[in-house]
């Protein structure tokens, strides 16, 4: 302990600073909601921990629900409707209203939804024929960057790839020939946030339609789609929103867009009356005509339940946490490596550096650092308990999600990852170099 | 008992028949393999019965592979290459060789890749360009039309409706201009069964692209797909292959065409290394090019453990029963009315005929049965315990599913129906026209 400029004491030592900021965590209760050991998690933007609640009500979904009542559950369990449901359970954490959001199908499906469905309503309004372009952010996912290019190839569009960390860069791609724009919110390698609203905007003031992938931000800060008017957007459930292993996406369709919104799967769900086996399709009003078929229930009733974890939760304090935890984290890494290698995080000569930008406003809720032999690092943090992942050839993620990190988490992180860059920087190369982390999962 | 006219006892009450037909059923022991109670439950077509086992496989995939290993479970646990893995699985039942199935997204997301594939595949032919028409069962399906319909306008083609019950009919819309043809090989309301290997030799014979939905007849019937040369199929898994609600579906792609084919939805998990997170796409090898988005665990991993229970089950035995089943069902709902009623099935004055081809030929595996008052005659049963379902305005669809369906399920099912066609012809009709079944679910 030592004083403070203000004569107070305060703990020195970055694992007592961890302790007394937990003690004074407002939503550290949460973390007892989560099955977690002694392991330091930090992938929960790849797959979120299970809640612990989750097993009971998925025995109930199946064996009640499927196995005893069958075909009536569409029915009297209320199986019919979860889509829409779900995405009302969604909304309030991405800054949607209800009936503006449906959960189904994979991100990929949802972002071949979106994509073509911006180009036809940017073809909507005048000029419409000449609008031929698809910007998308050059250093997204790669999932979307594939889909997107199928969605213009579809509809008589080429792809303009364009950086989303420079808005002047997107600002001079866009023009009267835009018809879409597919960017990430938080980019899913660097961890960078970009600016949403003014983006939109800039999107907007050439006419064209802003889709928002919202994977690595939905459920880890505040998202505001009505409030900065997203024309429709994409998201994952199974990162923050902790659904579970491929749970399905959501899609968000602004109200003012409901009406015109034209799927290119327009699946016998999205019909206004499915069971009148129409031939002719006549899609349903609202966020419903982004239905498309037969709702997979054991995965949308696990990641509604999953969702309860959120109850009386303002994701304007899981921002703040979020903010917290990767500021100590990347402080205890500069302390640690001081303490061990003499040099702080991107100092001349240290080891590893910091992708994820400093300033808060461009910053996600995670922290990616580049070094050598990753594969390596990523391996023996694994085998000492510290998981986070790797995506190569050089770079370390880092999550942090509020709703179960703890800053102990972040400290003890940062230690053993300086213990290990330590030892790898002590050993021959060739040894180094063998390692290699396995397969992630998506974003 | 009465005396043959060899001389020896048979039964001649339905009931002992049924009894005497299910002590000689080989496959009546797998029954004891699903949950079921005293309901005659013949909504297999719809949704397949729970096996007993399954909830202890999805616990242990919440609790151990989700709760425990968290995102280790994509390769320890074998998440990762579940979509082919499961379709090796389901690939004996429908008569392809390993390698030519992935399971993923729903039958409708499946449709739109095959029809677009199909599509792309017959205009890499001589006079490829001239290839402008979808040929489409005109029955279908919903979701198959408005998806096939949404595939041509994406690739400049015009829906051509046809009926495969009339194959000189699809004969004669067949022409140089076809490009992909999409059938169901059993209707889903009437139950028919449409000649796979005639039409599918017909579709050939013009140059064009033969895709078979087979929502209604996989774990049914044998299919044949490597056999009689089908190019692309899609399926269901919740229906006789007894997956759970809203499972995922099956994409079949011949090998002859696994090279070339050229998916709409090409999410990085059909990449040929996904891991490389490369911004160019390159299409895996095999069958796995149709996979898209993350794979959805809990139901993939679902269906999975729900396909244990075709352990050993030849297909053809399967078939067997199934038409012994439906056959049986109609005598007795002809015995039956002749019994109550004074009229047989299909005879003057007789309340309900049956839409299912008499021909095992030209019959799936269920019974489809027209009358008034349907939707008060479904309620009326389910309230009784036979739960079949309603396909409106006037079908009553009794599926039968030879895993778990007893010839005695069909002679209770049958004398349940006729007491109450009995009642309901006795009621003033304003009275009985009031009822509703309530929704059901695809196909």
């Amino acid at each position: 302990m030592s004083e403070n400029s203000c004569g107070t004491t305060v703990p020195d030592d970055l694992a007592e600073r961890a302790a007394a900021l937990d003690a004074a965590d407002g939503l550290a209760a949460l973390r007892k909601l989560f099955t977690l050991d002694d392991t330091v998690y930090l992938d929960g933007n790849s797959l979120g921990a299970l809640p612990r609640h989750v097993p009971a009500r998925i025995a109930e979904v199946v064996e009640r629900e499927w196995g005893e009542l069958r075909i009536r559950s569409w029915s009297e369990s209320g199986w019919w409707t979860a889509p829409e449901r779900i995405g009302d359970r969604i909304a309030p954490l991405v800054g949607a209203a209800p009936g503006r959001i449906v959960v189904g199908d994979s991100t990929s499906v949802n972002v071949f939804k979106a994509v073509v469905g911006a180009v036809r309503i940017a073809r909507r309004g005048p000029d419409g024929d000449a609008r031929t372009e698809v910007v998308v952010d050059a250093r997204t996912f790669p999932t979307d960057g594939y889909i997107a290019a199928s969605a213009a190839r579809l509809t008589g569009c080429r792809i303009v790839p364009v950086d989303p960390a420079d808005p002047g860069a997107v600002a001079s791609a866009l023009g009267p020939a835009t018809a879409a724009v597919l960017l990430n919110q938080v980019d899913y390698r660097s961890g960078r946030l970009h600016d949403l609203p003014a983006l939109t905007a800039a999107v907007h003031a050439v006419g064209a339609v802003a889709v928002w992938d919202l994977c690595h931000s939905a459920g880890a800060l505040p998202v505001g789609l009505d409030a900065h008017g997203v024309d429709l957007a994409v998201g994952c459930t199974y990162k923050y929103l902790n659904g579970g292993p491929g749970a399905p996406a959501f899609l968000y369709i602004a109200e003012r867009h409901q009406g015109v919104f034209d799927s290119p799967l327009p699946g016998w769900t999205s019909h206004t009356d499915p069971f009148a086996m129409d031939p002719a399709y006549t899609p349903a009003e609202g966020a419903l005509r982004g239905r498309v078929g037969t709702p997979d229930i054991l995965s949308m009733l696990t990641l509604e339940a999953a969702l309860d974890v959120w109850d009386g939760v303002p994701i304007e304090a899981v921002r703040a946490k979020s903010l917290a935890l990767t500021d100590f984290f990347l402080e205890c890494v500069d302390g640690r490596l001081g303490e061990r290698l003499g040099t702080g995080l991107g100092e001349p000569g240290c080891p590893v550096r910091s992708l994820t930008p400093a300033e808060h406003r461009h910053r996600g809720s995670q922290t990616a650092l580049s070094c050598a032999d990753a594969p390596v690092v990523m391996e023996r943090l694994i085998a000492r308990g510290v998981v986070g992942d790797l995506r190569r050839p050089d770079v370390l993620r880092f999550g942090f999600t509020p709703l179960y990190t703890s800053f102990a988490d972040a400290e003890r992180a940062a230690s053993v990852l300086v213990d290990v860059l330590a030892e790898v920087l002590a050993e021959p190369l060739t040894e180094a170099a063998s390692g290699n982390s396995g397969v992630s999962t998506e974003g």
